[in-house]
């Protein structure tokens, strides 16, 4: 058995053989081996380094008091760093499990997309956590940004989590017994020291020292940094992030304080990097040049599967005339599941379109992809690009013959299109008379055109973020590492971020990736199939989707229908092999959303449930590989989840020791906002500010009570352990704990509407209660952060307030309610703690409306028709989209252009009057009288009015109104029949004022 | 090559195959691998423990810019614990070395005495760095307490430093050299961090933030503390010690807030241990029993020097008569020098005394001892102790016999005593009649005898400082590991501290420590000689001293006679080598006492001068071992001195770059003691005392013109960095620097003087100014630091009083200088920034009497001498010292019983009476009116008088006195008669006031 020791002493081993410096944990309390000088800093800039080491990492608030099998505050991290990207680091690193043991063949290995992004460093990268058996051991990362800079030189960070790893090797299921060496488990060890940290971390640490540490902790970072001395200036960094760490830990950081502490660790940072790099530039990058890993020489030449017949290996061989398939793939490391998705839909549009621009004429063409590649097999292919014929036009005729003769200039255009002089023919071309030549082009061999085009597909391919691996600085979703193309049996050349094609696909990761030589494009499938590996992503889903509801029939449950998660773990595995694995029945007592958010976010298992909905202690993970050693990745994958619960438990109970009410004195601990206060100061707030709001929507006074109770309540269970550890339960642990406490089920049910809709698409807030509740958090947060200037610029909307606008809209108009959002932004503003502008909530409200618009929009009305009514009913989102709907109604009518024009005749001869008196008394003419007496005859139209009254009053004063420009002279000599008449005019104008902006219309 | 991360995965894997567990560094900035807590804590208790870890450890204070070849702010350490000791843990080590490539027998390998103790810790040990060829590489050390607690089991703490022994191994003569793996030099990785961090350390590190960081540390630990959290309780002390080493290195710490803060942080570091011990002791200290290290049993078996003939093995073997030679041999690891020459005195007195106890006749005993053994050789011992013939009193003879028949007492004793009651007599004995028996006791086998007493010969050797270190819980100076005893051929069978007696000596450590097996006791010395060890210590000192010479002479130049280096130096070895080596010229120009100083406080090298005693850069190094692979010994030494020399040159350059005026305003941030201010202060009270003790002293204008100078020069060097670095060189270096700096000769041997004499026997200051400076220097202190509390107290005396005042009554008494101390204190108590008390400078001059006191016994004057002068004249040194000289002379004289008799007899009849006034008129008797006659003949006897002025008076009157008392009646009735003869004999009784209160004298 490998004792936690060895464990470290075969890695370092491994890796100094790689060729890495072998360097040591770091002499701070860092949260991660990243915060060491040796990958903060040496991951910046242009030098190769190639480094190990352990690191002892601390996370004060992931301490448990030792009561969870493998989440402690003190985690040992085993870094390395490879830079540059040495072409195959997941091979080497598989090959460093295979120096612990774990061979990749008896598990189940796998990369799942996970970024990474330490704010506080200015750092961010792309990569993956890997899982082994549904255990997070490692974290893969290729760093894009450090210290604020874009890395030129990206580096492989590989970051091992001993702990799981030894838990796997000595098959223990609490890192507390594992042995460290042949006389002590871990536990002797650590056990106490983790109880004591918590202890201290938890309850006991200062929270006004630790503020004041972190300002002495700044203080001497900035000296360090204004002399330049780089280590000396990390190390205070580390600090800070440690005091604020333990701040955080202590429930001592509200969400905004968050920002500014961050902001001040990350201008550090950045200062940070900038005096290592200018060191190492007055330097002069010594290391340039040198490269630290021993070569391992990827050996093209030992295909796994022999060719069965001789080859047309190169393009040159292929025929000239005839069909053939096909076949290109992107060998990747692994894609985020999204990004497959992503990748297989744009290759589908763009091959079809490309192929088509190439005129070559094809056969179906099939997408396939699984995280570790993205194919294109196009059936008969065209091996030759069809002729085409063209007219090219010339100069114009007059001046290509002279005297029928063709000039120089004909001549020079015939040479140009490669036609003989006799063939230019005189056409008629946009009314002139030119010369044209009829150019016939032929087709080019497919594999030619081919090899041309091929890197555009790549390139073609967008994702919403996008990495770079190496020194050529092409982007794309993970690195490239292979890359085949084969028309029929021969291989079109082409390099794309430095790599060549050629015929050697890989095989799936637990058969060793090993190489394949096709035999030709129509090989694939077949050969890949062979190993297990299903290339075709809907093939997989349906695959999954069998064994996963087998295995759950098998236990009388059910997989509720998820084509989200389905599709995601489709896109995790390339040889799907579902298992059925199991937890103890005393986790149901959790509440079902935290099991499931639990089970699904970290671990991508589909939940079992009962028939009617209820969850069995079973779930279904998928594992990429075959059936080999199932009961060991079972085992695994049992405990992953089982120490995922204790942690659940573990919070759940701790915090069902109190009431949900006890929790609201906590929230003076929890900042909301700098200068709008804490959490508990916001649930004040609310509980004004929802009444009102109540009062306005018409609810009920039984409900009214309710909703002061909700509004107390509403932000208690952020200040539970739950909810701290996963914010996305926020409200749904609220709603059970609430219940749990003896809440009403309105006020309890209300805790998770506030937070609805959640995102576009969700459902909305139903209740009363929670509805009331939902708008006055949302008119809170925006007329609190706009009267403190943190409108949303830009890209920028830290504080989501684009949604909570988008939110208020939304509710709103689904529920029919009319409401004046400007009435409810001033009620709100009047609450806060500063007085805000007029012109910030104005601000609010535009911003608020804008979302309106934008909504409008999407729903496909047009843009006049929505700007005329937001530019009188904005403040009412119901009523504008009522408005909105009937007017696009009225637009839609054949009489529309009549009834604007003749309005708008009314508004354009009276636009520049002054607001004049009305004296009926004075017309003369019958067709005003009768104009004035059509206006009297409608219902009186007010700004309330609909937009149906009010055009229906307009239509019907068309006849009038034609008729009176027929007949009147508006402008009479006598100033009282003029007044008269433009007043009249004035008063058919006013009509739709608070009701639509008619001069917006188009056409007006 | 073994490159810097080699060395470390190899002592990884040799401590991990010996048993060890394998730690990692900690997670803070420590001084040591001994401040992580699987060192500071696991030593505590009684539980096995066995670690290895690297620990990188940082001390500002050693930061040099990275201009030296091996000093930096951060070094590596290797640290390993071995609880309990294992027997041969030296053994163990050595073999780690091999593990690395350093063979024993190419080297010089010694352990050296080098003690530690961490006052913060309340942490020390004993033991030795290991220095090879010359270089320490590894300090060893057995724990004798931690945390202010003894350590019941002691641990063996092994200190690699690893840069040092990479030089070696490396063959590199500058630690940034290194290569830390194929591709980096450790100066490549490290260097720029290490200016960085001392530019930051020693000029950036904001002094007020540092001192606000150590209380909240402090305050942060506390909490922890009272909670019974550990090891975040380390955390924090060992920030609180960084913090206070980084005021430390920015000169911002006095002698006496160092005092402040080191016992904070020890109060600290007790509690800590207390915390841990009961978090232990609560879980029933659960790794008793366990043990950790792989055995390695020591094989007896294997004699190396075999018998030449049948050996008469057992003592029972040894003839009943006749005499043999006793060989002891005490096997230890290597003794302190100072110990070893100790333990022969004591055991030379000890074994003569034993053996005449025993009554065993013997021959010459010989005392050899090297620093691995310590040897008692007896020629000829008698086998047999001689018998004896005694005489035991019994019961009173009338007890005895009733009626001349033995009663049952007689027979009791008789069989008490093993005689026949016929045999016993009377005898009188002190003055009464007793039954005696006269017994024969028959000697007993000197070897049955050696057995039982041997052990008390170890137990009788004392140390000054002695340790345990396994669980016999014996004290010794260092670890016993084995013990010969041979009377002849035989063993002695006995056993102490664990250790059984045998025949099995062993060789030196070149040749791996042989076990070699004796065939007898004459057979020792030159066995072992075979293998080059001389154990007889003059011997060695005699091969030295030859060797040293030769060599010197080879170069032209001489050693100066140092016979207390040669006798450390000759018990440094066994079998000792005598090297010459050279280092560059260019560091001639440092200060020869700096370079001397150097050479023999860290190195024990002897100087070599010429015929003016001038510096030669040579010196003689003297090598454990013989001659092989000298020059590769040499080379060590020499990089050695090179690296010391290199360190001593960059303080030289870095304090001339100003003049030793420009350092005053520094001492400005050296804190003499809290409430009397900083070194400043203190300059300031100098730059008043001095001068007015110069007067006092009679100094002539121009001396006090620069003892004005030199006063506020006094202080200025220790604001240097080469005294701040060696303090020993205070005065020294303030000379130096002032004739640099171009102040008169007499301000600059002034400042070397104020500090004579350093010790007792060093020489005084010879100058008027040193001299007057040397005293208020003194006064001041002691004035000071009596009246804020901190007189010494028991055995603690930190600030050093006792030799202050012991020097101002040194140099006032030798320099025959009448002086007031007590004018003194107040003139010093005057200039304090604090107010004494009367009862503080009263108790400050008693103390300085105390030391006279003390000085004048010691140069053997009576008690009551020595009372009777301090008593009326303690205040002035020089004229008590001159009094006590007469009236010791007095005491002498055969006359002088009469003269204190008579004078004694005035005295004690006028002793109850009031102060009478003397009217001689009344005076009527002849007798009493010759005694005023002889009274009123003397010349005035004042305070200011001799003794023998005194004396002479006294003893003229003497016959006037007798005469008085025989003829008058003292009491006559009438009262004014009375009177005038009670007045009279007062006169005569306060004649010695102010020079010696004669009734303090024996036989008064």
């Amino acid at each position: 058995m490998l004792t936690f020791q060895e464990i470290i002493l075969r890695l370092q081993r491994y890796w100094e053989t790689q060729g890495a410096l072998i360097w040591q944990p770091w002499s701070e309390k860092v949260g991660a081996g990243t915060n060491n000088p040796a990958t903060v800093l040496r991951v910046l800039g242009p030098e190769p380094w190639n480094v190990g080491y352990v690191e002892p990492s601390f996370r004060p608030d992931d301490g448990r008091y030792g009561d969870n099998p493998n989440r402690m505050q003190m985690h040992t991290q085993f870094q390395v760093i490879l830079k540059p990207d040495p072409g195959d680091p997941q091979e080497r690193y598989l090959q460093s499990l295979e120096a612990l043991g774990i061979r990749r063949e008896e598990h189940d290995i796998r990369f799942v997309e996970d970024n990474w992004e330490s704010p506080a460093l200015g750092m961010w990268g792309l990569g993956w956590e890997v899982w082994l058996d549904g255990q997070e051991i490692t974290q893969y990362t290729y760093f894009q940004q450090a210290g604020g800079k874009n890395l030129d030189v990206p580096s492989v960070e590989i970051t091992y989590g001993l702990e799981r790893i030894a838990m796997y090797l000595q098959r223990v299921s609490s890192v507390w017994e594992l042995q460290w060496d042949a006389h002590h488990t871990y536990g002797e060890i650590l056990l106490r020291q983790e109880i004591d940290y918590c202890r201290y971390e938890f309850e006991l640490a200062d929270i006004d020292r630790q503020q004041r540490l972190f300002e002495l902790f700044e203080a001497e970072a900035q000296v360090c940094l204004e002399a330049g001395l780089v280590v000396p200036a990390l190390d205070y960094i580390i600090r800070c992030s440690h005091a604020f760490n333990l701040l955080d830990t202590r429930g001592a950081v509200g969400v905004t304080e968050r920002a500014v502490f961050f902001r001040r660790m990350r201008a550090l940072s950045r200062q940070l990097a900038a005096a290592y790099l200018q060191q190492r530039e007055e330097e002069d990058f010594p290391w340039l040049g040198r490269r630290g890993l021993v070569e391992t020489p990827r050996t093209e030449g030992t295909p796994m599967h022999l060719p069965l017949r001789e080859l047309r290996a190169t393009a040159s061989a292929l025929p000239e005339a005839g069909r053939a398939p096909l076949l290109f793939e992107i060998g990747v490391e692994e894609l985020p599941a999204s990004h497959l998705s992503l990748a297989l839909t744009q290759l589908r549009e763009q091959v079809s379109l490309s192929l088509r621009e190439l005129r070559l004429d094809h056969g179906p063409v099939q997408i396939w992809g699984t995280p570790r590649r993205l194919t294109v097999y196009v059936e008969k292919l065209a091996l030759r690009q069809a002729d085409e014929e063209r007219v090219v036009k010339g100069p114009p005729a007059r001046v290509a013959f002279k005297d029928g003769e063709p000039t120089r200039a004909a001549q020079g255009f015939a040479r140009s299109q490669g036609v003989a002089v006799e063939n230019l023919r005189v056409e008629e071309v946009d009314g002139g008379e030119y010369v044209v030549a009829k150019v016939h082009q032929e087709g080019r061999p497919a594999a030619e055109l081919l090899a041309e085009y091929l890197p555009g597909w790549i390139e073609g391919v967008r994702f919403p973020r996008s990495m770079r691996w190496n020194e050529t600085g092409v982007a794309f979703s993970r690195p490239i590492r292979w890359l085949v193309a084969l028309l029929d049996e021969a291989v079109i050349s082409m390099t794309y971020a430095g790599v060549q094609s050629g015929r050697v696909t890989r095989g799936p990761r637990p058969a060793g990736s090993p190489d394949i030589a096709l035999s030709g494009a129509d090989d694939y499938k077949s050969t890949l199939e062979s190993y297990g590996v299903l290339v075709d992503a809907q093939v997989r889903q349906e695959v999954i989707r069998f064994q996963a509801e087998t295995l759950a029939a098998s236990v009388a449950g059910q997989i509720p229908a998820d084509p989200e998660l389905l599709e995601e773990v489709a896109n995790l595995v390339e040889v799907p092999t579902a298992l059925l694995g199991s937890f103890s029945e005393a986790y149901l007592e959790l509440p079902q959303e935290a099991l499931i958010a639990v089970m699904k976010k970290h671990q991508r298992y589909f939940p079992v449930v009962d028939g009617e909905g209820r969850m069995l202690p079973y779930f279904i993970a998928v594992r990429n590989g075959g059936r080999e050693h199932l009961d060991r990745v079972r085992e695994g994958n049992e405990a992953v989840l089982r120490a995922r619960y204790a942690d659940a438990a573990y919070f759940y109970r701790q915090d069902r020791q109190r009431s949900l009410a006890d929790f609201v004195p906590e929230l003076r601990k929890l900042t909301f906002q700098e200068e709008l206060g804490s959490m508990l100061d916001k649930t004040r707030r609310l509980e004004a500010l929802a009444p009102w709001l109540g009062l306005k929507l018409g609810l009920a006074p039984l409900d009214l009570d309710l909703l002061r109770r909700a509004a107390h309540l509403s932000k208690a269970d952020l200040a539970t352990e739950m909810v701290v550890e996963m914010t996305s339960l926020q409200g749904v642990m609220g709603r059970e704990y609430a219940r749990l406490s003896g809440e009403p089920e309105a006020v309890a049910v209300a805790l998770l509407e506030q937070y609805l809709p959640r995102s576009a698409g969700d459902t909305l807030p139903a209740s009363p209660v929670g509805t009331a509740l939902a708008l006055a958090d949302r008119l809170d947060s925006l007329a609190g952060l706009f009267a403190v200037g943190l409108q949303p610029t830009g890209s920028s909307d830290p504080y989501g307030l684009r949604r909570a606008a988008a939110a208020v809209v939304q509710i709103l108009v689904e529920h029919e309610l009319s409401f004046s959002v400007g009435e409810g932004l001033q009620e709100a503003g009047r609450l806060l703690p500063v007085s805000p502008s007029a012109e910030a909530l104005r601000a609010a409200e535009d911003f608020i409306q804008g979302r309106l618009h934008v909504a409008l929009r999407e729903e496909g009305f047009a843009h006049d028709v929505v700007e005329a009514v937001l530019t009188e009913r904005g403040d009412d989102p119901y009523l504008a989209q009522r408005s909105v709907e009937r007017l696009a109604a009225w637009v839609a009518r054949e009489d529309w252009a009549t009834l604007l024009d003749n309005y708008a005749r009314c508004v354009r001869i009276t636009r520049d009057q002054p607001r004049l008196d009305f004296d009926p008394e004075a017309l003369v003419e019958p067709a005003e009288q009768a104009l004035h007496a059509q206006w009297l005859a409608q219902g009186p139209i007010t700004p309330e009015s609909s937009v149906d009254e009010l055009l229906e009053a307009i239509v019907a004063l068309v006849p009038a109104i034609q008729r009176f420009f027929e007949e009147v002279l508006v402008m009479a000599e006598e100033p009282e029949l003029r007044q008269a008449r433009l007043a009249l005019l004035q008063r058919i104008a006013w009509l739709p004022q608070g009701i639509a902006d008619l001069s917006q219309m188009e056409g007006f």
